[in-house]
Parts: C-alpha cells; structure tokens; sequence
C-alpha cells in the first residue's frame, strides 16, 4: 500500500512538473456580434444558429465554441443580437479558420440576412 | 487493496452522480469592448488596463475576467482595440456589478479617455 501511494505521488508530482516545464501558449479568442437584417425570419436565425455551431465539428482547429444572445441593459449593444465566441490555440489556427472551406459555405448561408458584423480578436491575458 | 479500489469507484461514481443531479446554471458573459480617444496616451490606456483588471478582486460576483488588445485582420473590429471579458454565475451577480461602488469608481476614471463602448452580454450556449 505504501509503495502504490508512494508511485502515485510521484507521479502526480512529475505530472505536474512536466506540465509546469512546457505551458501552453494563451488562447486566442474570436469575438463575432451579429445584427440581423429584416429579412432573417426566426426560422432563418435558427438555421445561422446552427450552421454557425456545427463549424467546430469540421474545423478542428476551433478548439472551444459557445455562443448566446444579448441580454445586456446597458443599452451599449449597438443593435447587436447575437455573439458567437469561437477559441483558437494559436494564430496560425485562427488564420487557417478564416478561408476554411466550411467556414466560407457558412458565410454563403449568411447572405441577405446579416444588417452587421462586429469581430474582435484578442490573445487572452 | 480491493477494498480501497472499491472505495474509490464508488467515490468517484457518487461524485459525478451528485454533480450531474446538481448542475451548475450556464454562466454569463459579459464582453465589453473600447476604443480609446485622442486624449488616451499609452500611459493612460495602461492605467485603465490596469484599473479594469483590480476589479476582479474588489468585486466576488466577478467569476473569471481576461482581456486582450484587437489583433483580427478581417476589418470588420470599427476601430476597437480593447476587450474585456469578464464571466458572472447568474444574472444576480451581473445586476449587482454595474452600480457596484469599485466599479462606478473605474468608470470615473475613464472620463474622457473613451470615444466608445461596446457591451453585449450573454448566457452561454
């Protein structure tokens, strides 16, 4: 029983060490807003919606994906409905993101149904 | 020793059923993004950076905060360069941060350092 306690303590210990030894770099994050034109229907906001998260199931290098409506009552939205935030391990993986083919056929889906788009990135500190 | 594994397996097994029976409510994003005026020198940028990133330990409602400056390429940020990414567990927490005494003293500092604010919030999906 000792010596099982002691071989998980090391190894934890190492673990953690090695982990400590090569960090990972900071995400970067993908900030999207949409403001939606007069002709998105709510049938068509949910098909943008759902074309927008199946993006991370063909791109690999989207490593995280969330996304919710405006609720703020501050009134600095701008119009602004929907944000989608989309995490990218690095640059390189994000600016592969960009021209991904099923990133450019989600687009094609927008077309006529978007009055504006906002996108800020940042690498997170 | 097969006890102790027994013990463990159902340590675990109880854990993640609890947890599963009690999950947490999706938290809330609160994005907040600026663009900075003619009278912001970098001294001053550095100084909000700096005023923003105390609240998290002035205000508990505050669950996780992260920020970075704009680096997409795609031209579609209107001129921000800052944002500002701080996570609420409820709806309570956010309503409670906006008239919070450290915060209204932060945005007392901003006082024209901003040409503009852009806020949306959101529950995560």
């Amino acid at each position: 029983m000792i010596r099982f306690f002691a071989f998980l303590f090391l190894t934890v210990l190492f673990t953690n060490m090695s982990q400590a030894e090569t960090p990972e770099p900071a995400p970067i994050r993908h900030i999207v807003c949409f403001k939606f034109s007069e002709k998105a229907t709510p049938e068509k906001i949910a098909m943008v919606e759902k074309a927008f998260a199946e993006l991370p199931s063909k791109i690999p290098g989207i490593k995280a994906y969330e996304w919710g409506t405006n609720i703020s009552k501050e009134g600095k939205d701008k119009g602004f409905t929907h944000c989608f935030q989309l995490t990218f391990a690095s640059q390189k993986d994000l600016d592969e993101y960009i021209p991904h083919p099923a990133h450019k056929e989600f687009i094609a889906k927008l077309d006529g149904l978007i009055a504006d788009v906002f996108v800020i990135d940042y690498t997170v500190h």
